[in-house]
């Protein structure tokens, strides 16, 4: 794009939404808010907030697995970090966590039929257990769907499952190509246990070509023999599939020496702008701490933990005091258990309304809108701000969303509402090595902030 | 974002949009032409189609600078290309175009008053001379605006004068940061010529803080004196911004090898589908095939030049036969003069009739919808089709729009289009060696040209 084309009509292709502010209906009055939502856009894009908290982040505590160390650090990050930006009422809020230690080795070769040992890139499911000292070596089998599993009888018996179902690139949203995949994952090491096998394989839950190894949670059924589990690169994965094809008994070996300790006690981080009328009528706008011990959990989901905080900061450098309550929430244990989201949901808080509950866990995109699970009643109250959205190109409200960490919340009747996002490399980094900080746009982080701070200001000033 | 949650929920958290699908409203006859949309939008996402034509560009050519033989590679790439996927009349349509070279040397440093020498990274601006073998050596004047030049009376004269207003980040759209600061690069030469300066230094067009300078065109007046002109990475300007700040009679030392050599031949690549029902009806889809001379020019506008080849291959390869001709247009020297988009504009072509024209050049990053140059009376001709685009989050439909290249269309009354993408990151790699093919995401860059399948697609049948 040369440079005598865009200064004439930069304004017309690339803003057209923005535009809105220049029309008749933007006087206030017309269009209430929308001065302020022009600060808020102002104030947040002229600095790179949003980024600089997650930097601090990171450098102060690395990727923060849920009842490590370092997630010990991260809560008091959040609590100082609250501290210091003078919300009210900072504090933490204690829950007892599991603590899973993924050990000191993980490893993992391909044994051809000729002899050949080939090292594949693999790590530990979260809440695995370990394999013996000197590892697992078995043959292999391969399956696309727990029904190829079962169908198989007999010859899965003593095997190494490999689950190799990729994410589907044909749909849309990636969320809906990992939902379509991920019960390999969570489920895989019970499926195989069921079928007789004595591990799992996994196929790393990405739709990227790369050789890291993406790891997330699986479940144990108590009823059930527990074997370990582990995901695979995709090229690893690619490998497996080529080798199996020209290979019979082929075997892997697997040593993993990740191990569950007993429960530790952390804490979700609260602060907040207490509400100048309405201060009992409650906000919630929330990100998780936790996270995998992968990178730098800079998406996951340190761009959410952040988000919440620079909406406050914003608010609060731009001297707007909200009639409700708006609450940053930094949840503990998204990841592996629900532990601070229920914590925060159960414990008593005398005389308290929450009317909304906002997350923030897609990734710190560019933000799209909000999915608002509301019936449609109420729902208009909340797509009626859109107009105030659409200058970021993120107004499209829509009805359906939540989070994971706010679902304790939804079961006693709080409406909760997810951050939207532009969702199509948030599974290259999800969960591996790769989810560090210089995959995050600073300016496109910030708009997340923003976008948060302007929804949950209105929805403070007005209700619902 | 834990793998449970996801599951549950993923469809409305991400994805509210595709749910358009299962609406009454879905129904063919109520909303036209969704089936077809969503083969488009399936066909496109199972495969890296524009990504992989990204590559082979790429890996043809590197970057194409007009004139260059690098460019002549890249006609001969796009004629073949088109060919080799069977589309319709494919041709080239020549055109004479400038052939600036920036020769092999391009290099500067500051001078301290204490006497260091500290190297900072410069390149020529397209169009510059160069500067004499030795290079030129004088004191430096740092300004922020073609005022504060005038204002300086004599103190610019002999002197290198420092273009040093950077973007303002504060803007949501960065192409109006870019409108804000451009004039610094376009016509800096020129203003210090007149303030009596012998060379323009300018700092780079980019809210990112890095350490390689950002090219592009600059322009001569014959009235005025022709001096040097070159572009110096943010990291140089801020760092030389500093050093005059506690340095009185700092100078700079610049050398440049670049020169005009003789206009050349080249041309701008034409292929289609001819349209069943009404030929002569013509809808161009264009990007512009020639790129500056860093990176791969992958996003700019590599990107483009893709996106407008993979939508008619979409479209041929489900079958689709357009009632009006698509054409995609790949035009030679956008950067640089325009010379394809006039040729093409001026070509006679009896019988024919351009009814829009689509220009794709603001790089391969997630769609957001289309700006349309149509007046209040037609606009809603194409705005209808928003809901085909909804599913990809591409369906916001705006007023004002085109495109450069097709800006000689314009002028001879064709409605011109320009496809509006997520724009935070453009100027990161614009016009520097960091605009390379790992930049661009494939599922991003194919949702682009899906979007213009699309539309195009719709356009044909329908007409306005």
């Amino acid at each position: 794009m040369n440079h005598h084309f865009i200064v004439l009509v930069s304004l017309s292709i690339f803003f057209s939404s923005s535009n809105l502010y220049a029309q008749p209906g933007g006087i206030a009055g017309s269009r209430p808010y929308e001065p302020t939502a022009r600060q808020i856009i102002t104030e947040g894009l002229k600095t790179t907030g949003a980024y600089s908290l997650l930097e601090g982040l990171v450098k102060k505590t690395g990727p923060r697995l849920v009842g490590s160390p370092e997630a010990a650090k991260a809560v008091e990050w959040g609590r100082k970090t609250m501290e210091d930006l003078g919300f009210d009422k900072v504090h933490t809020e204690p829950c007892k966590v599991p603590h899973w230690v993924r050990g000191l080795v993980e490893e993992a070769s391909i044994i051809t039929s000729d002899g050949r040992n080939i090292p594949i890139n693999i790590c530990a499911l979260g809440g695995s257990i370990g394999t013996a000292d000197g590892g697992i070596t078995a043959e292999v089998v391969q399956v696309k769907s727990f029904d190829e599993l079962k169908s198989l009888g007999e010859k899965a018996k003593g095997k190494i499952i490999f689950f190799n179902r990729p994410m589907d690139r044909s749909k849309i949203n990636p969320g809906e190509a990992y939902g379509g995949a991920v019960n390999q994952r969570g489920a895989g090491a019970v499926e195989a246990a069921k079928a007789g096998g004595i591990a799992a394989l996994v196929r790393s839950m990405t739709m990227q070509l790369d050789d890291v190894p993406h790891t997330g949670s699986m479940r144990y059924d108590d009823t059930i023999p527990k074997v370990p589990a582990a995901a695979v690169s995709i090229i690893g994965a690619n490998l497996l599939d080529s080798l199996l094809a020209v290979n019979e008994n082929l075997k892997i070996k697997i040593r993993l020496t990740c191990q569950t300790l007993p429960d530790v006690e952390s804490a979700n981080v609260v602060g907040e702008l207490t509400g100048t009328e309405k201060p009992e009528e409650v906000i919630v706008i929330g990100g998780h701490l936790d996270s995998w011990d992968k990178g730098h959990g800079a998406h996951d989901d340190g761009a959410g933990s952040v988000h919440v905080i620079e909406a406050l900061r914003l608010l609060k450098e731009l001297g707007l005091k909200p009639k409700r309550t708006i609450r940053a929430v930094l949840f503990m244990n998204e990841e592996f258990g629900l532990n601070g989201g229920v914590a925060y949901a159960k414990k008593e808080r005398p005389g308290e309304k929450h009317i909304c509950a906002i997350e923030t866990d897609a990734g710190g995109f560019t933000p799209r809108g909000f999915g608002v699970g509301a019936d449609s009643v109420v729902f208009p109250k909340f797509s009626q701000w859109s107009y105030l959205l659409d200058p970021i190109d993120a107004g499209r409200i829509t009805r359906g969303g939540g989070g994971a960490d706010i679902s304790e919340l939804a079961k006693l009747g709080v409406i909760t509402i997810g951050l939207r996002v532009d969702g199509q490399k948030y599974f290259d980094y999800h969960h591996s090595d790769n989810d560090t900080i210089d995959k995050v746009h600073p300016r496109e982080l910030e708009l997340g902030a923003i976008a948060i701070a302007v929804f949950c200001y209105v929805i403070a000033q007005e209700g619902i």
